[in-house]
């Protein structure tokens, strides 16, 4: 069936001009049964930044709807859900892959309070603005779909793109390597924000959950961020009830908390 | 042995104008051997929330100092570790309570980017600067102790006040009862700040680990509060080298991240 495989109807993507959201939004349009509405959120739709997004976008035109949004900025946010609203045909979004991210490489002693809020205000309060602005459509979407006692990508959910590094659990044998303050605990709250956002939104029938990509070099582009992206839709499509409120990775194992 | 049973020789304890602050200043300084130098940490000396921790450090006046720390501000943790170093006998102190911290009571309909930013700077960034900033008084304290081998409060410590709401995996248990966004989300990042501290801290043997204080009717003083404050102090005088990078309750039970 071809329905069956489609991942969604609509789905938003943050940070989609480049790396793993630029790739999230390609794989997401050329699939054989492509969602009907893609946003692509992009901070700088009209910069030098975003002009593979802008080609991508012009040639699956009926498809790719380029959205500015800066997911540190509460306004830019609140702004994207009211466009995105407004092309909605029946007000419901089936899918946010919350993507957008920063990462600082600082250590502790060059870590300042401007790095710390900043981390914090783009990977964890803009998923969390993110999830509230756009929540009335994941609603509609969650009560208008076909099976609606089941959570999945295709009734209604929420994807945080976390990461290995934010595991706290973990972290005695990811520390040496990567002794970045900001990022780590950033993408730790971000879980925190995960299983909140997963408990509250239960009873609304929407599933939230985080994920880790795999290291994708994405700056080089190259095989590894394809492969990462097919792991990373593999997973997100099969998604059940059951995976609410969890951490996987890229194919699909486990991460602890 | 007297000196046996002296939890450490010097200790701060920020946030300790009231609350589990207030009552760990009064039992360390209360205590039969009483550490040598207590530094109370208040962002308001001179105002009237402090008038019993002026009177508790008029009547210790050869133990307790009371120092301005306000912990959601860099310039005035810096200060205060300039004033701490300056009074420190042999530049060594042993052992550091990150206690100050600020909930909200806020749904995630109505937490704004203020109280979200406020929080996380007051609970993480706060005792992430307190960390770094007393970190030289720490290492001295840590290559000074007689017992140089193991890890302990006598010797070096940092104990961050978290809160069994911090827990990520217990989440689905707590949040019914508390769904406040801003507290949780800040408390699980101060949880990866003490593991990363942990990792970061063991070549200098200096302990960090995360205290849950249980639940304390703070605002209404109380039994509670002494309760919990002994059983905070025994867990703290009694942890070893693989206490380092846990969070433990007041009783010394583990708590899952
Ligand atoms: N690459 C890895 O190995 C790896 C591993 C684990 C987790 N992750 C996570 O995967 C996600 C994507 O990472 P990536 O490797 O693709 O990173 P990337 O190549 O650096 O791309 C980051 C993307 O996020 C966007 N972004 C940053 N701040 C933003 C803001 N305030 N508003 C809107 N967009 C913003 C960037 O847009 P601009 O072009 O405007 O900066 C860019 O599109 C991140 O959440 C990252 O933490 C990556
Ligand atoms: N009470 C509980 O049941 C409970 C449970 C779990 C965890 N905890 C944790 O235990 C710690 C102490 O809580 P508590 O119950 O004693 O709270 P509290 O009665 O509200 O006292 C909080 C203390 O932190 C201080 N503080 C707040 N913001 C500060 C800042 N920016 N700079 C310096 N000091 C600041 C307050 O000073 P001001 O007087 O100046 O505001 C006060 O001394 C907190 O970290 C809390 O999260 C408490």
């Amino acid at each position: 069936m071809a329905m069956a495989s489609r991942i969604c109807n609509s789905v938003l993507v943050t940070g989609s001009n480049r790396g793993i959201g630029l790739e999230l939004v390609c794989q997401l349009a050329g699939s054989p049964s492509p969602p009907t509405l893609i946003f692509a959120g992009c901070r700088d739709p009209a910069g030098p930044r975003a002009q593979e997004l802008r080609v991508l976008a012009q040639k699956h035109k009926d498809v790719i709807t380029i959205i500015q949004l800066d997911t540190s900025s509460p306004d830019s946010i609140s702004q994207a859900a009211k466009i995105v609203g407004s092309k909605l045909k029946d007000g419901s979004l089936n899918l946010i892959i919350n993507n957008a991210g920063v990462n600082v490489h600082l250590e502790l002693s060059n870590t300042g309070d401007k790095e710390m809020v900043d981390t914090y205000r783009t990977n964890v309060v803009g998923p969390m603005f993110v999830a509230k602005d756009f929540l009335p459509y994941l609603r509609m979407a969650a009560s208008q779909a076909a099976d609606q006692t089941s959570m999945s990508c295709r009734r209604a959910a929420v994807i945080n793109v976390s990461t290995l590094v934010s595991s706290i659990q973990k972290c005695p044998e990811t520390f040496a390597m990567a002794p970045m303050y900001a990022y780590r605990i950033s993408k730790a709250a971000l879980n925190m924000l995960t299983k909140c956002l997963a408990e509250d939104f239960k009873k609304d029938g929407i599933l939230v959950m985080a994920i880790h990509p795999g290291w994708v070099r994405t700056d080089m582009g190259g095989q590894e961020v394809i492969d990462s992206v097919k792991g990373m839709l593999k997973v997100i499509s099969s998604l059940t009830e059951e995976d609410s409120g969890t951490l996987l990775d890229w194919e699909g194992n486990g991460i602890p908390w």
